[in-house]
């Protein structure tokens, strides 16, 4: 399901999530597609045309079950589904994603950050530790983590991201503003904030 | 033009520019769609359709110019066109783009940061000030930015916001995860990492 979605179609249902679960906090037992576009400021037609995509249905003049719909987004969208990460590079960025609360919500769960920095090394983020980068290979026998969330500094990160999936990393998500060249088995994703900024630039900056 | 191209194709074509711009460095004259496709590990057509929409031509067997293409899509995706901007919040994530180099060389300049916290205040990052919140209001009159980056925690997201919209500020984007009530004359852009996270997952994670 969640591979015919596009990406904008999931940026949106995440969001429809994040009010969901507002809502669900407040006990709040349903929400129109009126509601939910008032909030986001788009429009009413997208948000149930999106949400009939999901297969989830609302009762005229009632709207949709937040939690009804709010387990359908959950389930379409694997959040249940755990996803074991470290991060690689314990600078501001790595420090703030292993802060971001609602990646563990969403199944995301940060096992670990690892660094070359002895000043680093053996320090705690919210409860997790800063690993030397040299134990990494040990470290992912120990816990088969495949996921690597690469925050280093642009000019080492293709170093860091042949010597990390030589230790058995399959999966990169690259905050790193560079594209890496790696074997054909690993699956990167770049993150992309500048393409996300230039959209915003486009709706917004004269 | 940009207004027309999708988020997807805007997302490309900045990675596009990467390796363009790394190519420039080393003096390379010309580009192939399939280099562009081998090392983003996309479909050649893909490559050749989005070059084709943004009207540049490539010449049989030799490839695209490097600084044509390159020229073309910072034209397209106005890098050129300053966008001054203030970061509220100091926090780790503020700290993190507010070093962000990229963002600079695609028109994107952070003049200054704003926090609430006395021992942040009057600290620099990268040279630029962090100032008391309190002042938001002086300072964007003096510089007349209109753009800010929210990087606050969760809780006091929305505070902040109605509180630098009343301060003058136009455009938010958003990086806490919670959506934003502003007044209608002010648009907000959710950046949504977690939905970036979750396009990944869908390519990677069983």
């Amino acid at each position: 399901m969640k591979n015919s979605l596009t990406q904008r179609t999931i940026n949106r249902l995440t969001q429809y999530h994040t009010i969901l679960r507002d809502y669900a906090k407040k006990d709040v037992e349903n929400i129109t597609s009126s509601q939910i576009s008032l909030l986001l400021k788009i429009d009413e037609t997208q948000v149930r045309k999106d949400v009939k995509s999901i297969n989830c249905k609302g009762k005229c003049k009632v709207g949709y079950n937040v939690l009804e719909l709010k387990n359908i987004i959950e389930e379409v969208l694997d959040y249940k589904v755990k996803k074991r990460a470290f991060v690689i590079g314990a600078g501001n960025l790595g420090i703030a994603l292993s802060k971001y609360s609602k990646f563990s919500e969403f199944g995301l769960e940060i096992i670990g950050l690892f660094d070359v920095d002895k000043n680093k090394i053996g320090q705690k983020i919210d409860g997790k530790d800063i690993f030397d980068l040299k134990t990494l290979g040990d470290k992912i026998k120990e816990s088969g983590v495949e996921i690597a969330i690469l925050t280093t500094p642009n000019k080492v990160a293709q170093e860091v991201a042949s010597y990390i999936t030589q230790c058995g990393i399959k999966y990169i998500w690259n905050f790193a503003p560079t594209i890496l060249s790696v074997d054909d088995s690993v699956k990167v994703w770049h993150e992309n904030l500048i393409g996300s900024f230039l959209q915003f630039c486009a709706i917004s900056v004269k």
